[in-house]
């Protein structure tokens, strides 16, 4: 054994994470650029506080009045008739997904993502010891359907895990790609990460709707973007009660903190406010596509809070020159790509700034529209 | 693939959990009887008051803070000259004890205890695909140290997993224990796992003296039990940087909210408060062993906030006539045995009460003494 007794497969990995850099635009992680109001932060301290007297004391380890909490919630947001034994959550949805690929992989099996896609998913199954393929989408980012059928049907995964949209290109599945793919894969599941889902475009349906359709579908949401909650970590999934129930097996008892549980249950009863945001940066990041595609640049249709724009020769000397501007975004996607949160008006104003600046000696290599 | 696609490993078993249930009396997960004081709920309210205003944004994924208040705790309390790259916190010991086996167990690696263990320690095993093996300790519940080096040299495990004190036998390992077992295993990590470490009677040192001299050994503290905090999830360890910065390959990113980091600082800054029933707590633990003992009863030595008894022909129905009686126990151990958490005077008062109607009828059928 080596020193220290790293298992092999981890050897040489660095831990995940994007840079933290005290900047003062940060459109890196896909944050929610409002925060909650003081009447939202004093009711989740006055939860806290209630729970704080009994602390002593183990959480419920079923946090029944939270899952009742987030039921309530996905009904009002595509979810059809779902019931509290069919919502599950976790500290924030990567452990949601840990959960999904301890229960349902593991070695022998395979887990099917579409690249780009998010980049914590080959640790999720490096961690469970599942096999992980990534299949690749196409040049604009979409699914070929007959190809993903086939492929499908070829490796038979245990778990397929789509982002809708897609981290970190924006794209939307449309539903029709959905039921194949719960059609194709058996008794395999087909887990729809809708981590950025409440900010799809108007008639963008949830996955959520073919939940009573398909037994296989599991549907993640989370409350960091939508819900300004990233500080407080809850994700959550919507599943047939047997699913569900599996996934208690391997959850670790009282995952799930009495401050967290009083937290997201505060948050919830504020929905309106902390989603009411969400409105604007659609249209923020709209008219941030626009604004890109005008200054010659290819980018990617978006139905999340992000923006992925390119390409560049050197992607990195633009975020590099970026940083230096005091803009952070992120180096991630395809070669030549950059992504960039949807901020505040005058945030992404600092964005646009900053990157005509910098467009000037590193214009984009492409003009090719990926819409 | 079967419906739902659990993998083999999983199928049968049950999530992992005491019976959580509504009665006067709760002795059965060795929670702390006394609650943060208001002040300390005001503290813990406030701090997470000005959290939540920034929760849109992730926390800090190193949770810096919490570490250096954790180091201090820990030096002041059998640490010597620990540094915050040292220590390391998860959402209870049982996600530090996951991350663990993660990094450094897997396939082709084993994961040794010495029974009775801790109950939990198996799972942990199974989720991480590490091969679980659980020897035996005497039948007065020590380790034999011949015996137990001889098994780690042959087996080479690379995990070592004791509990000092041990659950649910209540034994504190001594030091030349400790010493003898991280020579014998190589570059295999030994985790003391002193959940119940705070409730160690006088001259029974921590293993945390012991990390300066063993690069191999990994202390695990929890805030659950002297802490008063089960139900803030904060797990922590200490060893040496290099393990730490193994286990961060693991982790998953952000495991530690925002909230749960404040939270954990408040605590802190309230350690003599909340510590301070610690002292009442061993005195009840240890008039509880000997009123045990003058009822007849076999009673493991203990130096945790628990005590096991026994032993009775029908553990089980002296455990539901208790429970009849209000007095909820943990049935857990070896075959004849159950564990009281040691609570107030007056639950202690309950548990004595009900018990001498109990063993009317009952009567324990061994009077040996495991001292």
């Amino acid at each position: 054994m080596p020193w220290p007794p790293l298992r092999d497969a981890l050897v040489g990995d660095e831990p995940y994470g994007a840079p933290q850099l005290d900047v003062p635009v940060q459109l890196n992680t896909n944050e929610n650029p409002y925060g909650p109001s003081p009447a939202a932060a004093d009711d989740v301290a006055a939860a806290v506080r209630e729970a704080a007297l009994g602390l002593n004391r183990y959480p419920d380890r079923e946090f029944s009045a939270l899952r009742r909490g987030l039921t309530d919630y996905l009904n009002s947001d595509g979810g059809r008739d779902l019931t509290p034994d069919m919502v599950w959550a976790a500290n924030g949805s990567n452990e949601v997904m840990m959960q999904i690929l301890q229960a349902f992989g593991g070695p022998g099996r395979t887990a099917l993502s579409f690249a780009p896609t998010y980049a914590m998913y080959p640790e999720y199954a490096r961690n469970s010891l599942t096999e992980w393929v990534a299949a690749r989408r196409e040049d604009d980012f979409s699914l070929d359907l007959d190809k993903a059928r086939q492929l499908v049907q070829e490796l038979q995964p245990a778990v397929v895990l789509l982002p809708s949209p897609n981290n970190p290109t924006g794209t939307a599945l449309p539903p029709e790609a959905v039921s194949m793919l719960c059609e194709a894969a058996g008794n395999g599941l087909v887990v729809i990460d809708e981590a950025y889902g409440e900010f799809r475009r108007d008639g963008v349906p949830s996955a959520l709707e073919l939940i009573d359709t398909h037994r296989n579908l599991v549907v993640t949401r989370t409350m960091s973007k939508a819900f300004a909650l990233a500080g407080a970590r809850l994700g959550y999934l919507a599943a047939r009660q047997e699913v569900v129930d599996a996934i208690r097996i391997v959850r670790l008892p009282y995952h799930l903190s009495a401050v967290t549980q009083a937290t997201a249950l505060a948050a919830l009863r504020h929905a309106p406010e902390l989603l009411g945001r969400v409105a604007d940066l659609r249209i923020e990041r709209d008219s941030t596509v626009e604004w890109l595609r005008d200054q010659g640049c290819a980018v990617a249709d978006s139905d999340a809070n992000f923006v992925l724009f390119g390409t560049f020769a050197d992607r990195h000397a633009v975020w590099q020159a970026l940083l230096d501007a005091g803009v952070l975004i992120r180096e991630t996607g395809p070669e030549g790509w950059l992504r960039v949160s949807v901020g505040t008006g005058e945030e992404m104003a600092a964005f646009r700034a900053a990157l005509t600046d910098v467009i000037a000696t590193h214009p984009p290599t492409t003009v090719k529209e990926t819409r």
